[in-house]
């Protein structure tokens, strides 16, 4: 598997401390409903299940849900993060204390149905791009505290990640540029290579356009990529044409999934979407315990 | 304003917390571009602009975003959590270091874009069910690390919060209940008679029923509130009808805007409705710099 | 054990968190006496040891404290939390590295100590009112930053508890009403009507009041529980007779443990006593090292 | 004030921590009731009251409670920590924001009054040996997470701290000691000598004895404190002759109020008390709201 | 100040978080020497005096322990990080309570005199490839926990940053090509190429090489950076000049400062040292009370 | 192994925390180059090996940054902490996976390095004084974070440690002195009795001199040690014998390795070096891969 970002390098670590924030935050001072109605030595088996179709991110999350609310439950993935399923799929076969499981459930849940609701969007993106040289990626509209997993999520949905944070990379905008040239009074691309000169040099370069006359100024000073913000197709297009292979460029704007497919084939490299982390629905799974499963309920 | 939970409620020590860690998040060592492109004596000043219609939440977090970037950016709301806007309304002024501003923009975005999509589209559903006496409430369906946010999102919708985690308030389901009367073997009025008797007096006690055949067992126990999952809408009628009274009635199961009303007209007390927090899309909300603001460059 | 609300149920997650923070407090930088006088290879057995009789609570944070101070430390409870104990029964048995054992020792007696100490003197309160309806419920009045180890402790002793925090229920004191009322210038059943429609569905909502004609008109309002604040029997009884059952009734105000039976007998539905945990003393026991027990000094 | 420590030393960092803590413990998600009930504009002006004598410890903790639940609110202390107080008097003036003071009101007065208690107990130890050389002095058996502020109460009472932790002195028990003689076969008096050596130099060396036998050895080794370990008041006063000045002695084990002067009589240094913070018993001090002073309901 | 990152990017709430945790490791239960020594009303003032010459790096970081201990004290800082002193300027006035400055005076002190001492040693190395194309630049070879404090110390030695962590950029050494090319049965160029595509396109690529042999391979895959490891001068100049400016050089491996002309000389664009972050020793600068500077030592 | 602080008294749950910190600070959100690079199934097997000769330090820190990026690579360690190594010792086996490898592997240096360096010079300071009776011991100018770490280095060296912090144990220096005695006004001997009767027994009293004749005041208020700051190698003298034993000796100020045996020669009995924490260099350990080691590339 060389030469591709595996999916599965969501940190442990970062797994372990989101996820028992997250469990604090559902059961404070233990769970009211369990300890009363459900017997300590109770046992129960449940799967959980897709009510619709879509694409895995997050087993491993749910998993570590499970896992710290009660290191005894046991759960055995049916699938893999990144890989379709069907509604009525069984996606996991979760066993252990009723108890246990039980409290676990709605965190375990509300992290998988969120990661799988982004890939399933993702992958909606991707398929729509599908051979043209265009890559679907993320940005930082993200929801806060959890920019790791959805940038896991986008990957799983077969997208690719932007920078993760403003300390990464450079993203240099309108407001950035009018402060830059002092509303225009210095030159933009004497000014941008100054810029990469104060830069790391592992630091990415990329600058937004409004419009067409500002390419080849930003062209002339060497930055790595240019973001063209809310261009029409036909600028698009000569856009791309004019920068010709001297800096990726990348399609930016509210881009809408029925629009993708047109803006992909202008051309350009990259085109960002927000929506795949700020507006993507949860996607309906559930967990179903088995029946006849809970036993040991004399105990 | 007595009688009625202040939307203000937000805990400045929560937002706090939560807020830096956002900022953290989005800049663990600092932001490369404006560090490289905005002279640190660069003053501006923005306006907070709705890009569409809907209703405010999270101001307050928009300004601490802001003011834990830098407690000099001063920002001046212009509208009050839980209010309606209309596109093109200003809610908030800011000004202070454009470099700080320029920071703190995205992440202070994040917050006030999401919950005002929360709040928007919990205003749809209390406006679609007016006039009857359902109350709209939330679920545990919400973003890991950000229920109170959420939950006070709702509020600002005009909606009621459910129980916060399952450390306050009993909500026995299908599972609790097969374990409870191990699988229909033992009295369910007696068991959860029991368990009245077990749980602290301040405890709500509330059922779901799967089933109106279900409803005379439950409500002999004594319950508070009972939860019908996935009724037909004759079904709820008749249960509305048998329980009469006795116990709060709440509708659940996937609840639609276009299907509420008639459910509320069914006369139940209660709707949730989990896509409040599971599935509301980010409000597009964003800061405009001033024409010719970002001044003292030369500084 | 349905219909009863388990003793286990102290959170594992936050046992371990309170408990690693009492261990960093009493050994920031290790442990000098043991480093300097215990050779690192010598075994130690000690058995926990009641020096008065009483009721056991917090055996597996005695546990925790030594695991996570060496988890090859074994800890092996001879009784269970709940349980009483008479002078010289031995409690647990604890074996692995004497220094380890005897770093540990101090903080996991604190733990066991403190909270038997107020299981106990819980268990003398429930023994007072045997046989009448009234329970025993705890208050805020708790050590900071103890409060789930402390409620527990009060489980063990077979009290059960008030709401955990002001999160969670509604308790409506004499300043509350004062200001709710403006000072009497508003009809009160009225005002608390609202703020039952105000408040969530799940909230209990509790009532203090302090003379006997304030209760027609909070009991006019429909609430849930409400609190006799230092009444004389004679006005608890004809308090209890009034409410007849429309309410819960809660009796208050530093209730001595002489006091409570005839308390109790007034017929109220709960005694709320403050000194189970703000006044309750530490039980007396001890860590007895077996003699000759240590070995392997040599090593 | 040379020579003496004072009191004022409880680290703000260290309140501000631990009193953040005790505040999101009682309120995790807001307080349902102020919220409720009380206009977020009503004003309230309060007392500090003493409803028993005492001596005051923690008014700078009440006060940090009150601030960081609002940092709009007024205290003004009216007594200094570590003074006596009678029945009646007033410690501190409160006024703020309604809402902000009843929802701090009870974690400000859990600290205080825990504190109070502590330095009582304390002053009530001191008092009973003045005149003698001996210094009452704290012990391990503190509450975990409140160390340092119970070692701050026992110097408002006028006692003296022993050893902060495991980590700052050494303090042989016999448990040690039987390790570090192997039972026995190795010299006691050799063995600490090379204790010493191994010990820092800033590192006070004590050791406990249980038998008058012991003495000798271990004033021979050098030692800086020995521990009577309940000695009888004629051994007692035996050791103290037969150690002479060459070493500290410290009494210890169990002492009660009724016993301690006889104890001091004796001649000793030291009275270790672990009373004083595992068994004190919070001081009834109570926050009366001034009558009328709640202001602004209409607002 | 365009087109150069600045070196004040020192965020301050990292800033506030490592210096918290400076001071509370240095004086976990208060400063028992200031405390019993010094009056609490005594006022000091003193100067920050250089006691050899260097580069000025983390005088923000010496305010901050001063004024998290106490808020009262006044640091004037009189030179700018980043700015070179002679032995015996006085870099910064500092005044305050006698207590408070002599309690933060060695955390403080420890941070500027190590990070001065990183920009001395970084100014050294840039001052002897004056005149050439080589940047000085960093490794992640700096302090645990400091990681951002020694960059910003070696921009403030007028040297640049490398990748701030593993996250940030690639940087493929022997072993990870030796994997990559199974042991190079597999075509180096073509595997570098797919690694390409499977990045975001914000990562920069470099790849270390450790013989002329493989910098055709690496050339051909297109990647942005080629690190030389240990070549000697000669083969330095051949790289250099078969590179010919389609990727970035970079020299590395035990660099010394008598040696790092030389390497400059051979035309490559970076040099990175280790030693500036792992083996710099502390600047020698003091704190100097002012003669009969203490007051108030009666209050 | 009795009389000797062993070396091994690095707290785990302090190595825990620091570590996971520096992991965290140095892949905060993964390690891009592995991920990449590397497949998900490789193993690798690899050797910690001098690069120079030394005194180990940090071995088990070492392995805590392996076992927390993944617990599944195993740490063989060849030498203990405190054992000395020539160049081309292997100090330590790894194996694991590769990935897991490499990315803890800078992480894991960085922080025996630094350790090995401290107690490698201090072993030179050590070996310069031996036969004398004077011990080598820190200071508390140690790196901010790592206080814990670089003391047990130093005792890994053959040195001892001098007070860990402010809270446990009391260095006069000059500053104090001149407040205590409000600038000579006051009588030293009285002063420093008082602040004797003030301390807790367990405190040391330490106080520095800047010249001989300030011993005598100090000596006759019956300090622990006297600190020696600046004095000539005669004076030095001559203070030893005036002081007679009646108090230990420290001698202090910029000790340099070629000047520390004529000091010890003067019969101090400690020696206090700050260069050890604050200015020794990182030792070269390396990570050497096996040939032909990563296997299993293909999975």
């Amino acid at each position: 598997m060389n030469g591709r970002r595996e999916l599965g390098s969501l940190s442990p670590r970062a797994v372990e401390d989101v996820v028992r924030r997250a469990l604090a935050e559902d059961a404070p001072w233990g769970d009211l409903t369990s300890e009363t109605l459900i017997p300590a030595g109770a046992q129960l088996s449940a799967k959980l299940v897709a009510r619709e179709a879509g694409v895995l991110s997050g087993i491993t999350v749910f998993s570590a849900a499970m896992r710290l609310t009660d290191e005894a439950t046991e759960v055995t993935p049916l699938l893999s993060d990144g890989l379709r399923f069907e509604k009525g799929d069984v996606l996991a076969d979760v066993s252990g204390s009723a108890r246990s499981v039980l409290t676990a459930e709605r965190v375990a849940l509300n992290f998988v149905q969120r990661m799988s609701g982004i890939a399933t969007m993702t992958s909606q993106f991707v398929a729509a791009v599908a051979g043209t040289r265009a890559r679907i990626v993320d940005t930082r509209k993200t929801t806060p505290g959890l920019r790791l997993f959805e940038r896991y999520a986008v990957r799983c949905g077969g997208g690719q990640n932007h920078r993760f944070s403003l300390s990464d990379a450079v993203l240099a905008k309108d407001n950035h540029l009018a402060v830059l040239t002092r509303n225009g009074e210095r030159n933009l691309t004497e000014a941008l290579r100054e810029v990469r000169q104060a830069l790391p040099h592992t630091a990415h370069l990329e600058v937004e356009v409004d419009r067409p006359n500002q390419i080849a100024a930003v062209l002339d000073a060497g930055v790595d990529t240019i973001m063209l913000d809310n261009f029409s197709l036909d600028a698009m297009r000569a856009a791309v044409e004019q920068i010709g292979g001297r800096a990726l460029v990348e399609a930016s704007g509210s881009v809408k999934l029925e629009a993708v497919r047109a803006i992909a084939e202008t051309g350009v490299d990259l085109i960002s979407v927000g929506a795949l982390t700020h507006s993507a629905r949860a996607l309906d799974l559930g967990l179903d315990a088995q029946t006849g499963a809970a036993t040991g309920a004399d105990r």
